[in-house]
Order: structure tokens, then sequence, then C-alpha cells
């Protein structure tokens, strides 16, 4: 069947987390004179907080609220407890206001013509809504694991999307720079485009980068995938 | 507290439904011989579709499934029994391909520069990107009951908005051209913008037409709204 709509992750596939926690991590840690290697302080935060989160059902909290409270937790962890209510609430709400990737917002406009350009996400809609407002993304829909109840990878995470969009699974590509979301789309009837983000977990890269070969599409970047879709 | 976001009915103070779907059950009427008051056909369409749909918790169905459904007991009602499946088909899809009051797409961009602007709506989530993608809206988010799983008028449907908003109610401002919405929304805490649309149920005008006096705001258009709202 031919794919009517794009699904995307949102949280490493668009948005340069690790740039901007980090960065936040460092001048909270500069304005109380604290050292520490902050790439690693960023990347334990975010392991803690997708554990929290991944594969949730109808659970009383968001990301939001567990990015909040693993933050205190690794904060803890790496003894860096000079850091302030008020450096604590600068780093949080950074979440709300990272930067994305600069090769997504152009090539997201060439993919809307052609497609549905959802987001599908394990982040809060407000999150996507406040970045999307930032960066100037414009999806055709918000569709946050949130909105859904049931978080990605469980099944009916993709498909109640695939029911939202009025579409079969094998009419919407999955996009993630991540093969456990992609592996799981597929087990539910989507097809999967791989896309490289080397840096998504700063200079130590990502803890899993090759492609599984089986995905539909394996490419570069946003704009090489436009190319590829014919958009 | 200030606006921060708009929410926006959508059926009747975005789309010309009455327009879109009698012209669809005129063209249908006019292949079969067919003789009837296509006016009030559409408006009884939508009277019983609304019914269908208002305040459902926890559907097994969505509007569009009411739609269909709606769509033959009218039929049978006027007597057209002589439209095919095929008329039926083409009429129920009408309902993604309606055309937006010819004010809306671009004081919708001028709102959208100053505040969050939302469809809140009954219809499905996949209608409205379809209508959007062809008239050429830009939401930040769609908010569907269907996501919401609780249908306005019940409180929840506004609550759930306004969680995912990550907004208090106050902060938001319901728009629309109903006050039995608007008076939901306000009872929910909501603020709230009564925008005319006189030509909504076609010639007959629509049932409830005069503004309730407590609305915030009330507007003749949506160019009126963003320049009444700074936008």
């Amino acid at each position: 069947m031919a794919i009517k709509a794009l699904t995307l992750d949102t949280g490493g596939t668009i948005l340069d987390w690790h740039g901007g926690i980090s960065r936040a991590f460092a001048a909270a840690g500069a304005r109380r004179g604290l050292q520490a290697d902050w790439h690693e302080v960023t990347n334990e935060y975010r392991r803690r907080s997708l554990k929290g989160m991944v594969g949730q059902v109808h659970p009383a909290f968001n990301f939001d609220d567990v990015h909040r409270r693993v933050l205190d937790e690794v904060i803890a962890h790496y003894r860096l407890d000079a850091l302030t209510a008020e450096d604590r609430d600068v780093i949080w709400r950074t979440w709300h206001a990272l930067d994305a990737w600069p090769d997504f917002p152009a090539a997201q406009a060439r993919l809307r013509r052609k497609y549905i350009v959802a987001s599908l996400t394990l982040l809060t809609t407000s999150l996507v809504i406040d970045v999307s407002k930032k960066n100037d993304f414009g999806w055709d829909a918000i569709i946050s694991c949130e909105m859904i109840g049931i978080y990605k990878t469980r099944p009916e995470s993709y498909l109640t999307a695939a029911k939202w969009l009025q579409l079969d699974p094998s009419e919407i590509m999955m996009v993630a720079c991540h093969n456990f979301d992609l592996n799981a789309a597929r087990e539910n009837g989507y097809k999967s485009v791989f896309v490289k983000r080397p840096a998504e977990w700063g200079p130590s890269g990502p803890p899993d980068p090759a492609p599984n070969p089986a995905h539909d599409l394996i490419v570069e970047d946003f704009p090489e995938l436009a190319t590829r879709l014919g958009a």
C-alpha cells in the first residue's frame, strides 16, 4: 500500500536534547562552582527518564513530571546538591525550549506537501507545541503518547495513532533515529525509516547507532529522506 | 490571568458544513432526479449527528461513524432511497473536504504569532487534518474529543484540553459560534469568544444566533478577533 503519513519520533530525532540540556547543566554548574562531566550527567538523566516513561500504561504522570523527578535523582547521584531550586527549574524548563537539528524544519515543509506529517512522541503535547513554535515546525498533528494514554513501545500506542489517522499501519512510516521505536512500529505493521543522528548523545555517541537492516529506508538526514520519498 | 491559548470549535466556526453538504446532497439528488429542500435535509442531518455525538463518554464510534449512520437515517426519513451507496459515500466523504469560512486562514496565522491556537472539536482528528491541508490551516495542535475520549460539552473535555496545554482554564479562550459550547467552557473556567456565523445553517439561519452577553468577547468575524486580541 502507498505511504500516506509519516509519524516522527521527536525527542532525539528532531530535537537536540543533549546539546540543550548539557549546556543548561554546565551553565548552572558554573554559577555554583561545580565541576562534572556534564555530557555524562545529561546522558544519565536521559537514560533514567526514558526508563521511567517507555511502555507506561495510563500513568498518573507525564514526561515533564518524569523529567522533574529524575532531575533531582541525577543531581543527588552525582552529588551536585549545590544546584538550587532555581537552577533545577531552569534546567527542567530547557526541555520546552530545545533547538531542532538544523536539517529538519525545511525538510518537514517539503514532506508535508506530499504526506501527513505527525509527531508521535513520548514527550508531552505542551512540550512539542512549545518547541514547534520556537523552531518553526508545522505539524499536521501532534499525537503524543500522553494523549493516547499508552506509551511507545506498547502496541496500542502505534495502533491508536493509526486509528486516529484513519490509516492502515502499512500506510504509515515511523521515522526515528532509534531501532527500539522503529522495530516496535514494524511489529505493528508500520513501515520504518532510520534517520542517523550520530551526535544525539553528544561526544560519546548513541548507544545503538547501527540501523537494523530490515528498515525500509536508512538515511543520513531529513533532506535525504524528503528526496528519497519524492517530496 | 493573561490569555495564552485559543481553543477553536471547528465544525461550524471554521468550516462551512452547510454549504458543502447541501451542495453534495443537491448534486446527488440531481443525478437521481430527486427533488427536496436540500437545505432542510442538510440541517436535519447536522442536528441528528450533533445529538449523536455531544456529551459522549468513551464511545465505540467517532463523529465520522455518526455521520455515516445518520446519513442513512435522514435519507430514509426524507424518502430519498434512490440515492445509491456511491452517492452516500460521496456525500459522507464531503465532510473531510469542506471549505473554510474565507475569513479564517489568514486570521489564524495572525493569532498564532501571539497565542497557541488549537482546534478543540467534536470532529475526528483525521477530518481536521484533511480539511486543514485542503484549506491551508496551521494549528499548534489538534485536540479532538476523539483523542480525549470524552466529548464536549462534558467538563472533562475542556479540562483535559487544558491539562494537555499545561494551562489553567482561565488562560484559555474558547472560540465558537455556539453558546452551548462557550457556556460549557465558561463553566469550566475558560474565557469565551462568540464569533457570529449567520450563514452557518444556510438560508434558515442558526438556531441560537444571539450571543450570551456574558461572553468575554463578541465579534463579527476572525479578522476582528485578531485585531481585538492585538494579534
